[in-house]
């Protein structure tokens, strides 16, 4: 489906700040940007990089004072997202190189210390789709979805100990514990049509089969129409902000909207 | 400058052809893109992706029959180009690892057989900037140019003999002598605001000093409002469509105006 | 000096067990390989590759039973390390785009909780390698070197709290304290001459001024003689062996001797 | 086969000669390093880095005088190569995007320039493996092999036109035919177990079925026991010795034999 897209943040920084958006959703195999537009109000020099996962970096020093950063889009998405429970786990000597990465522990997703958790989710499924879609159900029945119960530092083990947090937190879990049975597992961020409410949105990804396979815990049955901004190992690599100096975000709206 | 930029193509077409399209530019740190667009119509899936220099790639099929791209782009670009008279040579041994690869000879800029001619040209000029501005006048000054007289085979060696081409002939004449003087040179596709008879353009970079500069040897004078579409060794990079079977290319137009 | 080095390490492997090695040192700009030798008893097939940070990694499938890997080299290594207490903090703005990411928060490494600390202790040195070097001598003077007391998982955040570790933990803690202060910093794993006791060994990285420095804070005063074989984020990414299933590792010997 | 190869080369410089060096192989999914040697007298600093496609290169400035490099390795190769006939044409859209870079014409393989020829030679053979079979016999027995008829700058237009070289002709009139049929190809340059005379080697792999293949046109029959040093597009991407001021090769020994 063809949807418009789009977020405006407004932002009020009592210094110059520096600052790396993720802001710019890139054309791949699965989505195609027909249009795109990105503006700074006022306007500063921007330069833009790709980081090492391949996303669009947007380096800027934000002024003294008000600031508005606005990005829209068209874009043509998948109207559903694949569900094959057949998809087999990948013993890891068979896993591609440029996977490997992914079952590796990240500052919020501790694979490392959720092995028995996730062993008692995901102990019967059969290895690989199965798995993760146990571990994302598990989640989706058993965390509650609240906001203001985590912040910025919260990791997946916090949030496996407290049963709580946002659709960053559910993600970050998932994540770990997939990553503990050893399933390569990453973090997508991006928007969702007809999420409720509606704003940015995080889930990911699980390599079973022969290729990546979209899952997200907050949601209770699999849905299309994403589309996404950036792709990582966690939060750390997928901040749409990263601001180095105190800076306030007074105010964002976001949407996503059938186009044409 | 902000400039509105952009073509619109139309293609003919026998059979299924597939197409590399090179016709997304990039912000980076000389130009940033305020808007753009992309159309395929009829509108056929497009897979994107960034090549070994970071240009965007686009790998359609084209279907039998007539079809048309037209993509356009609302960037800011900077009214001048860098002029430094002063950048000196970097001796082979100080050059950055990642611009070794533009002092090699490439399919159109057999820099291993012109260094007679880059010696009688610019051998009293001073190591650097001088020398490639040397060798861009004597381009400027001594190549006619002229459209229907080159193809897409014809290379320097070809252009130095014959003493007559279009942009791509200057431009890959221009690598290939720096280049045999052991200066980086690099091939630039992209637009030109002004550039008479409108149309996409090429022209060069040069690594001297530290840094690249931009050098155009069709042109009298150094002029900027340019955008970058895409970076490259020589034409095999940079085609701006790469076509894996016959098809006829029936009509472009091509537009640079300014912005708002 | 030129350095003999090498590590023989002895597994216990009660089923076929998956394994990434991190053991082949390459040369760089600051050290040579000279001479080199890789062994695998049993010899099994490996397959080696180079991560997203230019490490060599060999994939193996480790057989049921005892296995050996022995790796040894003749390294040309500098004899001293750079002190350079004038280099400067780099504002993020002019930072390279390559460093950006080790200023993120990493699994081992959380920056984001530090900012306190670190402030405490480098508030009042100079901005830059005078900074880096105040969260060196810190943790050489209060934290306590002892074996057994920490384990894979332990984090900066705890060592921070308890006071004790090891030089993987020494490392993590100075790179979370360097990166809440902004400075980007990396982990290395290696070799050091006349370490005591003998054994692998790891420090880290701070890139003022315009280039990377070496810290250790296991010693007191600076060292050179450090042969370098991985660089990363944290432990999550230079593990000498990654493992994804359960294996002893019943012996490990490590040599460092002059050469020649 | 286990294998020791090597080589020595001794450079007579009038002056300080920049110079790259691609003589170290690296492990990889088809050979492994078990042993290796790299030596430079006098000794000269170096630093070491990977190109674009992986290979390791060694940038030295060659002193005035005599000057020698030898490099030695003891390495696992394959005694086979995999012949498979039934290898299909993969067409370009569904090449994966990192070797489409080798569809393009290059320096010395002007494949935009031997599309007839191609098809004269493999018109009636089935499309893949087949092709590139047909191709590398009627090489193999069409153009003759002698030393001292080919330069630096002898391309594959040229070869197809005189009927005679050495194996870099030959390989790059391989690669060049091939990809006229829109097959990519890469160079190899490396050592061959009892090829005769002993000399460096050059020969080209093509990607077919759903992996690279590799072909000798220089040799009557299949053969294994190679080790890969280095691949890229043509000898320009390969050449084991790049250098940049005139310099005498005075002398060089090759030697591969059995190990152990």
């Amino acid at each position: 489906m063809q949807l418009n897209v789009g977020c405006q943040i407004l932002f009020e920084s009592h210094d110059q700040t520096p600052v790396i958006l993720m802001l710019r959703p890139r054309s791949g195999s699965g989505q195609w940007i027909m249009r795109e537009e990105y503006q700074l109000s006022p306007h500063v020099p921007v330069v833009e990089y790709a980081d090492g996962y391949g996303n669009l970096c947007q380096r800027i020093t934000i002024p003294q004072g008000a600031f508005q950063v606005r990005t829209s889009a068209v874009v043509d998405a998948p109207d559903k997202i694949d569900v094959e429970p057949n998809a087999h786990f990948v013993p890891v000597p068979e896993l591609p190189d440029s996977v490997l990465q992914f079952i590796l522990p990240s500052r919020y997703c501790e694979a490392d210390r959720l092995g028995d958790l996730a062993l008692e989710i995901a102990g019967n499924a059969n290895p690989g789709y199965e798995q993760v879609e146990a571990i994302r159900q598990w989640i989706q029945q058993n965390i509650e979805y609240a906001y203001g119960t985590s912040n910025a530092s919260t990791s997946a083990v916090e949030t496996a100990d407290r049963r709580v947090g946002v659709c960053r937190d559910f993600t970050h879990l998932g994540i770990a514990l997939c990553r503990s049975l050893n399933i390569p597992t990453r973090m997508v961020v991006g928007y969702l049509y007809e999420l409720k409410p509606m704003d940015l949105h995080a889930w990911f990804e699980a390599y079973v089969g022969d290729r990546w396979y979209t899952f997200d815990a907050t949601q209770e049955q699999p849905r299309g129409n994403r589309v996404t901004i950036a792709y990582g190992r966690d939060a750390a690599d997928v901040a749409l902000v990263t601001q180095f100096a105190a800076m306030d975000l007074v105010e964002m709206q976001v949407w996503v909207t059938p186009a044409g």
